[in-house]
């Protein structure tokens, strides 16, 4: 086998057999195969596509680079939770201890935030003592007698995505439907869950800009599930506005402990109700989403999710005294109220913008050297729809920079105000 | 500028402007864009194709990217031309002494032979003492005093060609017309002549192996001399069989003495007078390619033409004598007959398998670090149409080396013997 019959039938149109993935993938990593042919192949699979055989194939011999985490000691349907990636998506924190509470077992390997994106990493970080470089031994005891735990990425998984993300973000080659969904699927795959829950954002703030391309993605997803027998399921949900108020670490970890306690933003809430919902069913133990819903309002009613949260971040080192005292975490000194220019209806919030405006006030990184600053972000007071009138608050900005005179501006132009509430499109839906 | 934002838009098949190329180019010799992203774009290129304003634009940054010749201080037109390769193609040995004995002058640069296609250079160095590694100067020189030299490219010149050139290779990315057309007319820009006749061959034996492909390849090429004021022509032609009778180098030489005495094989000495025809006028030496047709016969009747091709094989330190007695070239020690196993109508002589074999008997290098075996080669007795009979020669194998029974098996089955005469389709065509 020749990696250029490979880049030669997939630059005519060819389907790859799993001999010739194989191939690929086993000499890429090795470094037989240099990054200029990787880099040809990726753009022929960029503009002529793999179909689902392909893709699952090439998701399985990714998955199959490097070291795979084997969680079949814990007993139960250990259940994964991924988000393609938002602008105050603290999702995994709530509904973790949520479906933990409930019995289910969460086992999640998560990553750092970069660019407008934050990482649950960080927001974990922010809790003084939290760990997120548990051993093997350690984060498989946890999920077996705490129902939860969430760690950094073992270095030894997946090596291939690791080699082929990289390459892909320098040659053009990043939004690519099979490309993302292999990366993705493969290090979910790695970690070792039975079942896994996928959110894959659309929008200004998301990777995916529109509903159908999302949409697309995630039955990509699903189909690789199928293929390599896992149960994956996908929600396609908006990211046109940041989701919740909060955006940045510590701002969001207050958001986390105020909806675990019933007193969190509705559209989070929900969210987390919906997903927690799923998964609880995934998990084995209920039977229907309707039974799984109610008992999860009643384990944020009767305070059991907020204690299950407190085991967890104990558990890996984290203070707990700041999650019963959120007045405890350190205050950015800037903060910043920002006031609408005009009384309207807010019709639109460029999550993206918001996503940047929080990284330049130090909440994230622009690229993955940077230090954040687990203090600094934005607090929406406005979301879609909201009625505002001139010089009323929008949002505040944290900061512990100065001269924010031009993310000031950009904040105050993300919103937009209008005379009468647009009608939107905010449908979620499960690909299942 | 940045490369991702070109190969981007390249990849959604938009077009490059010529300050974007020019981006591309520099940094790529420079070593500022690097080998992985450059073959994302080549890839994009290949498979999205470029417009004609595009080609030409690369072509000329390509010409730019090093050293271009000058020859304005040699008086008249100077001429050049260049073949896309084939197999017995001694076309230039013949056609330049032809055209230069009636005045015109040819200042060519020349490459080596590799697979199955022979190089001018190689045929050249095959004469005792001939160099081709003449200074500018003296290159020059000749080419003013005598109207003919030919030598190895400059290494300085067209840098980027040489780099894309090895990356293609390793790519996939080779058989695009826009790649192969700025490669080639780059390469002949940057060495100075007025004037250009391509030969676009196509057929087994030659890189594009449709009528149709070899079309749209030389009317690109043309299309980039009329861009950039440069008269160029092109002629298609066939390679369906070897050129002449003779393969392999001092084989070819001896039929270039041969036509130049005007006793050559019937569509080498055709193909040289047309060509030859054609570059007099481009040379402006003749207003017609009749007149100057009916000139390049009287010259090979004179003698005249042979004289030149002695004169310009001296003047590069070549032994004259072996060009007045043809014999003393060294003759491979093994001479093998190569009988044909059934009778009836030549109807096919695979160019390529001839060309390959020649090259393993020594005649031709698979990689550039070989080394050729100046004897060796095949010599056809028969070409397409001719009659022959069971146990009738068809070719006669030279070479030093042994145990050829292999080559042997493939060269009897290069030629295929039918009971009628095929019609075939050999038209020449002239794009101008």
């Amino acid at each position: 086998m020749d990696i250029l019959d490979i880049i030669a039938k997939k630059r005519d149109k060819k389907v790859l057999t799993r001999e010739e993935i194989h191939y690929f993938i086993k000499n890429y990593v090795s470094g037989e195969i240099k990054d200029y042919q990787a880099s040809a192949l990726l753009m022929a699979i960029y503009l002529n596509g793999m179909n689902n055989q392909e893709i699952s194939d090439l998701t399985d011999e990714m998955k199959n680079s490097g070291d795979t985490l084997d969680l079949s000691d814990i007993p139960g349907v250990k259940v994964d939770k991924h988000s393609t990636g938002g602008v105050g998506d603290k999702v995994s924190l709530i509904l973790g201890p949520m479906i933990a509470s409930l019995g289910a077992k969460l086992a999640k390997m998560s990553g750092r935030g970069l660019g407008h994106t934050g990482g649950t990493l960080d927001k974990l970080e922010s809790i003084p003592g939290c760990r997120i470089n548990l051993s093997e031994e350690e984060f498989k005891k946890q999920v077996r007698e705490i129902g939860i735990a969430i760690i950094g990425q073992n270095e030894d998984l997946d090596p291939a995505d690791k080699k082929l993300y990289a390459l892909r973000d320098v040659t053009g080659t990043v939004a690519s439907i099979p490309l993302i969904a292999s990366s993705i699927m493969s290090k979910k795959l790695a970690s070792g869950s039975d079942a896994i829950l996928l959110d894959v954002k659309y929008g200004s703030g998301a990777f995916m800009k529109t509903m159908k391309d999302a949409k697309k993605l995630a039955v990509t997803m699903v189909n690789i599930g199928k293929s390599l027998n896992k149960d994956v399921k996908a929600e396609v949900t908006d990211m046109d506005q940041p989701l919740g108020m909060a955006v940045g670490n510590n701002l969001e970890v207050k958001e986390v402990i105020d909806t675990l306690h019933g007193r969190g933003p509705k559209d989070i809430t929900e969210l987390c109700l919906d997903s927690g919902a799923i998964m609880l069913v995934q998990a084995k133990i209920f039977n229907n989403k309707e039974e799984a819903h109610k008992a999860l309002v009643e384990n944020i009613n009767n305070g059991k999710a907020f204690e299950k949260f407190v085991e967890f971040i104990s558990a890996q080192g984290g203070d707990k005294e700041y999650l019963y005292h959120p007045e405890k975490f350190p205050v950015a000194k800037n903060i910043i109220p920002v006031y609408s220019l005009r009384s309207g209806y807010v019709n639109r919030i460029d999550a993206l913008t918001i996503g940047e405006s929080s990284m330049r006030l130090g909440g994230g990184r622009e690229t993955l050297d940077d230090v954040i600053d687990m203090s600094a972000g934005i607090v929406l007071n406005k979301k879609i729809g909201d009625h505002v009138e001139k010089g009323e608050l929008l949002a505040t900005l944290y900061t512990n920079k100065d001269n924010t005179k031009e993310i000031y501006d950009k904040v105050v132009r993300a919103f937009r105000v209008g005379k009468t509430v647009l009608k939107r499109n905010s449908e979620r839906i499960l690909i299942e």
